[in-house]
């Protein structure tokens, strides 16, 4: 099968990564899987949320959000509308776990890293390629701190990078752009670590339910996506 | 290794479903899981959301919320807060697209069944433990406008349960309550068809990442929870 | 005149109190008035409001609400619509108020019981019902706050009860059910202690302004009514 | 037992109730109840609620507010805090329920008048200084609605004056001050027809619960206290 | 061009002030431009906002509102909508900006003055007479300060005046009325101090854009305009 | 006086207009003041709000918000707060009323043209960047609207551009960068048409009032600045 823009079913879309992108965030990154592209911060802040005080422990967080005019159709803006979607919330709290699974709390100290996550420009993967920037950003700001000897430790124990996997007309694919998104009969989210291990899966039968064996050939096509993601990152931040 | 209750890590905790809990609702269930108590109701509303009108499909949606108290430490009302929180909406958004996996909305015609998962008592599980009730009281509610004519046809295609599974001190088990959820190193929720499909796998590492084998296991303990479900669901139904 | 379920104009429906009905809560109360069926919980705080710190006293406050398919026509929640309604505002004070009525709050100690109704199933009179088993809650909390040695003194000075009063066609009843409740020209809710005086007395002219017999005489109505509650909030906790 | 301001138990403070005092409203009265202060208007809609669609029936509606500074210390404003609170609420629902006591939907077709009463200066009872006042703009706005022919009939059968008594130091007094209020131990709020029947009777034991012969006591006070702002009413409509 | 009120284009309409209109604000008064009427109340709290704190410094803030029927048709209370819209924030952030020009911070000491400005009746120009009243209020409750020795030394170092100014029909005018203001090409807000100097230029073109001589003639115009109003506020306070 | 970044007191940062900087919006620019970054994109909308509908009139109107780490420390996102804050519906207003004063609403027809102005990053006069940089994206939306016919006429009849002058230490400067803005001790935003005349000024003592002569050196200094904006967004469109 061929898709809309010539790739074989188990590449990739281009994907860039440009560190130090805004001036003032200790972190930033505009990461771009073909036409997504998502504007990474992140933020050190030398406090914990309170729950965490005295702990000696730190804390990583995000937010996700689109611009209004991110999308083909505008939206309303989340602000005007007094309330955050559930959509937004989910892919924020996504986010947030994702990367905490690379940090070592400890060796962070009473610190807490924000990263924010805003989507500039949306053709489907928004959430993997916010996870798989905000990583890059998320290392640049410790080390940052590391310079400024912030931290008791080193922080950072693995690295993330994340992609999407589909079955589009029985044929699974890799890193699905929207119009795929949208045909696809099941839609599956994977976070992996650098060293090749499952941070997160979330799979999802947008219509028909599918069986163990499709969710084994998503899984092997995820794993590889990371991988190359995972090379990719580490070039950048070399 | 021994579970707090006895139980063998492959088992389910005593689960119950009781119809008709309610006398208005269409279809009503208290479903629990052990210590967790959920209400379900089911709604049926002979109309659709406004970006549906006119396209002779119906809809099934879902919310999901817990009573202050029906945890060990009160929580406060997401009424009085002025909002709903990320953790609320991302169950809400999970039950009604696991329930929408099991009916054909074209037979359903241009009717909506709401499904109201409570959560009266919590003690681990309470989503899975809303999927498997819900499922129930959504039949219930489909039977009751089948009685009255309101459907085109039988908008019943399907059947869905869901259990979570996970990893605690390297075992996996089956069903986890709240202690276990605490301590597992992974966690996963699993909604599968009555035919044994997937509907949704959601797995978290949430602190040590997992591997596919680890993965292989956790779903395998979940297709076999499913069934156990799917049949109760069955016996409760006939 | 016949009331619809064979009632007299001065009897209570079946009124049940059921202890205990949560794990978790330091009191707990299933209280059903006929189809009214209202889940109470007590819980307890080791601090009180911050408008109260240092005085040495103690609080109480409520919270009520509806769970939306407790009624005919499913309701919106009130988490959703982002707001408090005017009417639940109301009953939540008012519970608060008349619990307060048999408190001692400096043998209370700087301690604050939050009394959270929810209604699971309503038809008529959730308000007075909730406050007929919060009372139960409240003692069960009380008596678990003494066993721990939480209080300077003895708190519970008094119990209350409440029942609702109406005049349907002429007739005063006790005990309204929604049908009558609907149907009442006057409408009143009574507050009352175990020593038989007034702690609220709320009456409204639904349709047509009522004289002072007629309130003389839904009076005389829920005096009885609140005692027969009384004796049994006794029997049940003892 | 001598009064703050010199006034004997069953004296009303000196009642002023000045008509037009707004330019655009087509009912508009400043009341004032010695130093409390309302300013309430009457807006004329020729529509009606939802709900209330091709039923050929009007509606009255009310919103109770106070100015942050009407108080001796300021409070927040509601829009500030972008939620209205419980008391607003529960006053705003009393004066639209009191006043539709007085009106005959029918004759008012399906139009809607909504009564806004602002508290520019507040001293104890500002809600029945709200209704005695609220009720002369709404007579003057249907008086302006009648010139224009907008009613099917005469909406206005009947008038509605309000009064607080209350309980200080064993003593019933008539229409609470501020501080009287404060000292209370039993406050009820009054609204009666101008023929003398009750719309609502609002009792609360603020510390010792009251007896029959107490509540007696106050209704008897309150029947005189309304009588005397019904001749006053009709005074100023003269 | 004549006027509808028979004013000449350089002419104020009558101005009122009137001192110590509330009884419980530390300054308050009762500003009439015409049919414009603003009730001010100054506030004074000992104490300064967070980020303020422990600086010596004072602060003056302000907060603007309309009754809902003060204009000609009712519009919908800000608390009810829950969210207060841009037109009342950006008034407020005026008039709190205005009266910080006539303010030493230091000689306040670590005290805020809150300025509640609310419209009771419009008629064009509300946000220029709040401004010239609220002075008035800020100069008594200073002085009230002043008296009980809170203020270091003397915070009032000079008078703010305000007033609108606008070209209808090619005529540069004076104090527009709401007529005036709803067929002004172009419409200015001055805000001056006594001594002749500006604080605020907010000059729009709702229509045709203006040039450099419009805004010469309309600069002239509001210059006279808000002396005469200096004069008033001296006379007043004398 | 020696700038930090070395220009002289008449002279803009470099200014730069990137066109089409989104894929899916009918006009979009991401304009540059120097540090100061700001994504504007334009939405073109076939219909007008409900106001204004059957009047055969168009309407322009803008939304501009900053992400939370277009600043120096991060602020927290309007749409997790719930509300937006006084300073963003300040500007949002101030952007729309500007745009509009160079289009002809019945040349529009009844269609809407939304302006998205998301601030990327902050240095200073982000609102007059906006506004000079949405005109482009306007006038690229309505050149897309003309090639499909939707505009009775040509709705573009001027142009509109925007610059910040201000005072730092007596000295009048054009185009303030951040520091600057902070030292300024008056500050003014002056929109003005491509012909040369006022659509907006906008002048602020922060902390001295000004008089005349100062006001005339910032409009003088504003004037020429508008025209080399205007002359670049000539260049930037042709």
């Amino acid at each position: 099968m061929a898709r809309d823009d010539g790739r074989s079913p188990d590449q990739l879309r281009p994907v860039t990564i440009t560190r130090d992108w805004l001036a003032h965030a200790e972190g930033s990154v505009l990461v771009e899987f073909g036409g997504t592209r998502v504007l990474c911060a992140a933020t050190v802040q030398d406090n914990v949320p309170r729950w965490r005080r005295g702990s000696g422990l730190g804390w990583i967080t995000a937010e996700y959000a689109m611009l209004p005019r991110s999308t083909n159709t505008r939206s309303d803006r989340e602000s005007v509308r007094g309330k955050i979607g559930g959509r937004t919330h989910e892919i924020s709290r996504l986010i947030g776990r994702s990367l905490r699974a690379c940090v070592d709390y400890k060796a962070l100290g009473e610190n807490t890293i924000v990263l924010d996550c805003d989507v500039l420009q949306a053709d489907g993967g928004t959430r993997t390629a916010a996870i798989t920037g905000a990583y890059v950003a998320l290392a640049d700001a410790i080390a940052w701190m590391r310079k400024r000897k912030m931290c008791p430790g080193d922080p950072l124990v693995n690295s993330v990078a994340a992609v999407s996997v589909g079955i589009v007309g029985a044929t699974p694919l890799l890193d699905l752009c929207y119009t795929e998104d949208v045909a696809a009969e099941t839609d599956m989210n994977v976070v992996m670590t650098g060293s090749g291990e499952f941070v997160e899966v979330q799979g999802t039968a947008e219509g028909i339910p599918f069986d163990r064996s499709t969710l084994d050939s998503l899984l092997d096509l995820a794993g590889a996506g990371c991988a190359e993601l995972t090379a990719l990152q580490r070039r950048v931040l070399s």
